[in-house]
C-alpha cells in the first residue's frame, strides 16, 4: 500500500498573481528516517486551504513565508508508521503540520491525536478540524450572534462558510449565503437550509444583498472581501458585527485592488469589523470539536468534502480552490485509511 | 445687548462637494414666542461640527437629513430669557439643539442644564460637551487602551483629537498625532505633550507613520479616513483596536472615493475596527464630564477653542472647518455671556 519513496511538493517559484503549476515542483526521494525521539508519519489526508497562498509570498503575514525549495506547508492526518519515542505508538492517527508530502518526520510537539470515534478521519481536517473551529469560534465568539439576526456568509459552500451558515440556522438566525455557482446555491439552500443564496458571478450583488436582507445585516462572516463585502457594507443594520476570516478575492492580485472607501458605514451604524485567526481560540478547540461532532451525529449538521486523489494532483486542486472551483472542503487523499 | 430680531441660517441648497456660502441663507425674523410649557432661549455659544455636513445631504445617515429651508441643526449654549414652564427659570444656562439661530424655543425635553462651576460656558459644547464625551468614551471604551500602547490620533488638534491624545498621555501611552499644519503639530507636541506629530499635507504619511510607530499601532482613533487611515492599516500591531469616530476626508466628495482594499490587515493582526456615536454612552456622559473637568482643574488637560463672532460668520467658519482650517474646537459667539 505504501509507496517505497516519499513524494513531496515544494515551492519552486513565488507566484505572481494566481499560482501556476510551474510554481510547484514534485520531488521523489527516499522515505525520511525518524531520529531518536521522533516518529515517522504516513499521510492519509492532506488539507488544502486558502491561507497557504499567503505563505507563498515574500515577507510573510501572520506567520513566516515559505522559502523557495521548502515543502509546501499544510496539515495532514496520518498514521504513525515508525516510532522512536514513548509519546506515540505505531498505528496511532495524528493531525500534524507535515506539509504536502507522503511521509513526514516529527518530534511529536506539533502533533494532535485524532479521536476516530468523533467521525471519519477526513473530518479531522475539515468540519472537526481547523476549518470547523474557524467557523465555530469566528461565528460564535467574534460575531456575537443573536437569534433573529440576519447573517450573511460569503463563500457559503466552502469549508468554513457551510459550517457558519448551519450554526447560524441552528441558533435561529436568518441566513443568506453567497457562492459562485448555481449548484452551490442549490446546495446551501436545499441541503443546508440557508434561507437565501446569491450567485455573485451572475447577479448584481449589491442589489441582491439589499433585496435579501430588507432589515439590514446584523452579522457578516467574510471569507472573500471585494465587491461582496462592499455590498454588505452598504446594508448594515445598527450594531452590526463583521468577522474577517479571509479575503480570498484579494490573495492572488499582483497589485492591491482599489475599492470604494466605505468605513463610514461602521460609524453610522455603530458597527464592528474584527479580524481573527483560529489559533486565538486554541485552548477551547476541544469544546467546538465536540459540539460540532454532536450536531453531526444528531443530524443537525452536514458537511461536504471535495476530494482529489494523489499528491501529484494537489497543485492543480489548490489553484482551482483559489479560483472558487472547489465545492466543499478540499482534501487530497494521500493513501488508504 | 440682545438684538430685537432673530437671525438664523437655513439650508438653502444641498451642497455638491464642499458646501459654498450660497448653500446657506441668513434670514432675519421676529423673535419667536414661547407657547404654554415652553421656554425662549437666547444663544450664547453655537457649536460647529463635522457631523452637520452629513445632515445636509439627501437620505440621512444615522439621523434624518435636514430639509431645504430648515434652520441648520446644531447645539448651542444659551440663557433662558422667557419661561412658560415650571421646569426652567429665567436666567438658567442650558445646552440645547436649537440650531444656527440667535433665539430658539424649546419645550425643555431636549435641554440639559449646564453647571457653570465646571468651567467656562463655551466648554459645555467642547471639552465638557459632545466633543469631549466623544473623545472620552470613544477612546476609553471603544479603543480599550492599555498603558504603553502606541496610539495614533488623526485630526489631532481638532476638538475631539486634542482630548483623545491628552487622555492617552495621562494613562501612559505613546501618542502620535496627525494634523494639517506645522502650527498644529507644534501645538500638540509642545502644548499637549504628544510624543510625535505628522503633517499630512507635506509629509509622506505612509513613511512617517511607519517611522513614528516602530512597534506598530495598538490603537487608532480615526476622525478623518482616507490616506492617513490607509497608512495606519499597513502598520497595525497584533490585536490593534481602531475607533471610527469620523471620516471627514470623505464627507465632501460628490462621488465615493476609491482606496486600497486593506481589510486583510485586520485578519492578519486579529485587529478590530469599530464605529461609534457619542449617544451610545449617554447614560454615562456625566462621569466623563466630571473626570475631564477635574483634569482641567488639576492642570493635566488643556483645550483650544477657535472662536468666530456672529451668526453671519458661521457658514464660512463651517466650510473652513471641513477643509481643516480651524485650530481647535470651532465655536460661534452668538451674544455676550
Amino acid at each position: 500500500m505504501a509507496s517505497q519513496s516519499n513524494r513531496k511538493i515544494t515551492l519552486k517559484s513565488r507566484p505572481d498573481g494566481y499560482p501556476k503549476l510551474s510554481d510547484f515542483e514534485l520531488i521523489e526521494e527516499p522515505i525520511p528516517q525518524p531520529g531518536e525521539g521522533e516518529v515517522l508519519i504516513q499521510s492519509i489526508w492532506l488539507s488544502l486551504d486558502p491561507y497557504m497562498r499567503g505563505r507563498m509570498r515574500e515577507g510573510g503575514t501572520y506567520a513566516p513565508s515559505m522559502e523557495l525549495g521548502d515543502v509546501m506547508i499544510g496539515s495532514a492526518i496520518g498514521r504513525i508508521v515508525e516510532s522512536r519515542t514513548s509519546l506515540f505508538s505505531v498505528g496511532e492517527i495524528v493531525d500534524g503540520a507535515i506539509g504536502w508530502q507522503e511521509y513526514g518526520v516529527s518530534d511529536g510537539s506539533n502533533l494532535r491525536r485524532v479521536d476516530p470515534s468523533l467521525g471519519p478521519l477526513s473530518t479531522a481536517l475539515g468540519i472537526l478540524g481547523m476549518t470547523g473551529m474557524t467557523a465555530y469560534f469566528g461565528f460564535l465568539h467574534v460575531c456575537d450572534p443573536k437569534p433573529g439576526d440576519t447573517v450573511v456568509v460569503s463563500a457559503a459552500s466552502g469549508a468554513v462558510g457551510q459550517v457558519v451558515g448551519q450554526i447560524a440556522k441552528i441558533m435561529g438566525c436568518y441566513v443568506v449565503g453567497t457562492a459562485g455557482s448555481q449548484d452551490k446555491i442549490d446546495y446551501i439552500i436545499n441541503e443546508l437550509g440557508f434561507d437565501a443564496g446569491i450567485n455573485y458571478r451572475n447577479e448584481d450583488v449589491a442589489q441582491a444583498i439589499a433585496a435579501a436582507c430588507p432589515l439590514g445585516i446584523d452579522v457578516y462572516f467574510d471569507n472573500v472581501g471585494g465587491p461582496v463585502t462592499d455590498a454588505v457594507m452598504e446594508n448594515l443594520a445598527d450594531f452590526a458585527r463583521i468577522a474577517i476570516c479571509g479575503q480570498i478575492s484579494q490573495y492572488n492580485l499582483a497589485e492591491p485592488e482599489l475599492g470604494p472607501r466605505n468605513i463610514r458605514n461602521l460609524n453610522i451604524h455603530k458597527a464592528r469589523m474584527e479580524g481573527f485567526l483560529v489559533f486565538q481560540f486554541a485552548d477551547r478547540h476541544e469544546e467546538g470539536r465536540q459540539r460540532i461532532a454532536r450536531w453531526i451525529k444528531e443530524g443537525k449538521m452536514k458537511y461536504k468534502e471535495d476530494v482529489v486523489e494523489g499528491i501529484e494532483n494537489a497543485p492543480a486542486a489548490f489553484i482551482g480552490m483559489l479560483r472558487g472551483e472547489n465545492f466543499g472542503k478540499l482534501l487530497v487523499k494521500m493513501s488508504e485509511e
